[in-house]
């Protein structure tokens, strides 16, 4: 409560802080924390050198473009240079069904005012992105949950799920996929169930909301550019609403994403940005379109495939290690998330200021997902601490574990999860 | 219509595209085309050199945070350097309060989004800038418009305005307004009726939305500092929410701005942000940190100050030569833009295609109006173009006024202009 209560709108008063966001600030306050929080990319490997001879060339002064006002659809060569990449992915498009975004955040917030009303409906993997959860709740959405299996999504749990909505009289919009290394479990979706799920998109008149910023990342010994064959690729009817970025594959820090989309919706997706925040920025969007000019972005996909590959195989002998009978996983074939299933009885939030204080932190897996589940789970990210610092992690976060199932265990048994029932 | 209407929101439907950013598109695609619409900076003034300094030395890879995710309120040094900013403009203020958004616009998108819920109401000047029409209409709010003098807002309408929708049960949540060289008109607000708005925002328990990005550039023949003194400056009471920006005193191309406003607000503010864009852009705000810290933005004051006030002269010298019979306006005493009223007849937005025909374009003044008045205004941003464009600009506008004047004299009486019957 405070005293600006009453100036608030609805959506202004729903909105809910990021439990990502709020791990980062623990890591800014705390000295010696190793934090699995953020899916921060590992900059270390950034070819600094480039970038910064880019940016002195770029701001010479020759062409006052750069840091002037532009198009809200983006700068046109990086239009083009992003059809390029999605002709690469096997998705060919057109400029007219392209707009960059600040980041794909923005992309998934431009979505989600541009097709969501309130109460409108939205199914989502159990887990799923927080990011994308909080830009659907913003608009008022709700969002219902369908189960994952090993290899992605569960088609039946899916028809069921939009059954029961749908003969309940709920409008179901869109269903929202991360279909390459998801945020936060890693998981692939295999390419039978994205057909799959084109197919029932098509049949039900739904759209697919695609997104997809890890797919470059795959790791060689397990998966490959096959295994991440974008939805879109296959999307002839128009079904699919694609969203990738730059922020995995050169620096998070430029903001540079983009959506590709039937042209109609573009059109209102630019409309909206219009009014959200004019246009991205001008000096990131030349800096971007001149990586990829010049093959940086593209050289940099084997080094950036080696060194998170090389993380994950450190944080997953430093599991087996140290907590091989207590915790498992899906092993990460690419991405920046493994994605960790703790003893039942322990709930991952509440353990967090214990973690904290033995020097470790990473997200609880409870706001991954909408049923209200998921207080055992962690998301530990192994992309940007160094191998030695995920070691040490790991063995921290072992000692925690131990020491709360000891607390949990001296205290009694705990009552079991339940599923709140005014989840959709 | 299209394929995808079905799939629209409400507001995704209803969002409308910005007459500003159209003219920017024509003047893309036109050649020697004078363009008076959009209002971009004047480039050539920019200290170039220093900025690739800048953007070298950050790049130098020592500190990664340069191009990695940050703090949804903004890195921490440039906070505090708008904290100095704040305090020289006389309105001291507190870390807490401030919160860096994605150019001004994120900044009025961000106010709209958790302050509005649909029908409430948002006084405004009459005519207001577009980009907050866009933004506070995205939302589902209305707006009414409340008239201005030559020192700017008219208080007795206001206060009119304000009892009659009062009256009939509508809730306003706040005025929002432009008080320095204001988008559209460049009139000022005098400093009895910044303090009278205070009074009156008080009384009636209602927020004030001051968006100031313009106060730097007064010009010294006729305005100075103590006529710039923001609203905020008075505000005791929590009453101001503050928006200013870099992007007219350093580049819009690195969209920087920032949010001053009572903390349980901008906490609010960071959740919204969170989902809407993450972070504003690293590199940007490493810049313009540097900028600051250098002196290089305070260096470009005086020279913008008179880059801006010559153009004007251009400009005003050159409607006079050419229009002074036909054409009047408020002598712009700082900013961008000059605000001519044409011959009652005129319609300024039937006009453009003539006007793009004779090589010259400006923004129709309807788009400025939430009335649906101001057909025969005309916005001309003076920023840009060279000084003998600008006089080349204003001949050309010259000659299709007048031709417009004889073909609507040879065509007959039009009907007057009439207030649409169903705003508030």
């Amino acid at each position: 409560m405070s005293a600006y209560d009453r100036f608030l709108s609805r959506s202004g008063s729903l909105m809910r802080e990021s439990a990502i966001r709020r791990m980062g600030t623990l890591v800014a306050q705390k000295r010696d924390l190793i934090s699995f929080a953020p899916g921060y990319p590992a900059l270390e490997t950034l070819p600094w050198q480039a970038l910064a001879e880019i940016a002195r060339e770029v701001l010479s002064g020759a062409e006052s473009s750069v840091l002037q006002y532009g198009p809200t659809r983006g700068y046109r060569p990086l239009l083009e240079a992003i059809q390029g990449i999605m002709e690469a992915r096997a998705a060919s498009t057109t400029i007219e069904r392209l707009i960059v975004t600040t980041g794909s955040q923005q992309g998934l917030d431009l979505v989600a005012r541009v097709l969501l009303d309130p109460g409108d409906v939205v199914l989502v993997e159990l887990p799923t992105y927080t990011g994308a959860i909080a830009a659907f709740r913003n608009v008022q959405a709700e969002m219902a949950g369908v189960r994952q299996d090993p290899d992605g999504i569960d088609l039946p749990d899916l028809e069921a799920v939009r059954a029961r909505l749908t003969g309940a009289g709920r409008r179901i919009k869109f269903l929202y996929v991360v279909p390459n290394f998801q945020n936060p479990t890693g998981l692939l979706i295999s390419l039978e169930k994205r057909r799959a799920l084109l197919d029932w998109a098509t049949r039900h008149d739904i759209l697919i909301v695609e997104d997809d910023p890890y797919r470059e990342l795959f790791f060689e010994d397990s998966a490959g550019e096959a295994d991440v064959r974008p939805i879109r690729a296959d999307d002839s009817g128009g079904r699919v609403i694609y969203l990738s970025s730059f922020s995995k594959t050169l620096a998070p820090g430029l903001r540079v994403a983009w959506i590709e989309a039937p042209p109609p919706l573009v059109a209102r997706f630019e409309v909206a940005k219009q009014a959200g925040d004019l246009l991205t920025g001008s000096l990131d969007q030349r800096i971007v379109y001149e990586a990829c000019r010049r093959g940086i972005v593209d050289r940099q996909l084997p080094l950036l495939r080696r060194t998170y590959r090389e993380k994950r195989d450190v944080m997953v002998a430093a599991l087996r290690r140290t907590m091989g009978d207590d915790v498992s996983w899906p092993e990460p074939r690419g991405g920046f998330f493994l994605w960790a299933e703790l003893p039942q009885e322990i709930d991952a939030d509440r353990m967090i200021p214990r973690a904290v204080e033995q020097g470790v932190v990473y997200v609880a897996g409870e706001a991954f997902f909408v049923d209200g589940l998921g207080k055992h789970f962690v998301r530990l990210s192994f992309s940007a601490p160094s191998p030695d610092r995920i070691t040490e992690g790991v063995s921290r976060l072992a000692s925690v574990i131990r020491a709360e199932r000891g607390r949990l265990s001296a205290a009694g048994p705990a009552a079991p999860e339940q599923v709140p029932p005014e989840e959709p």
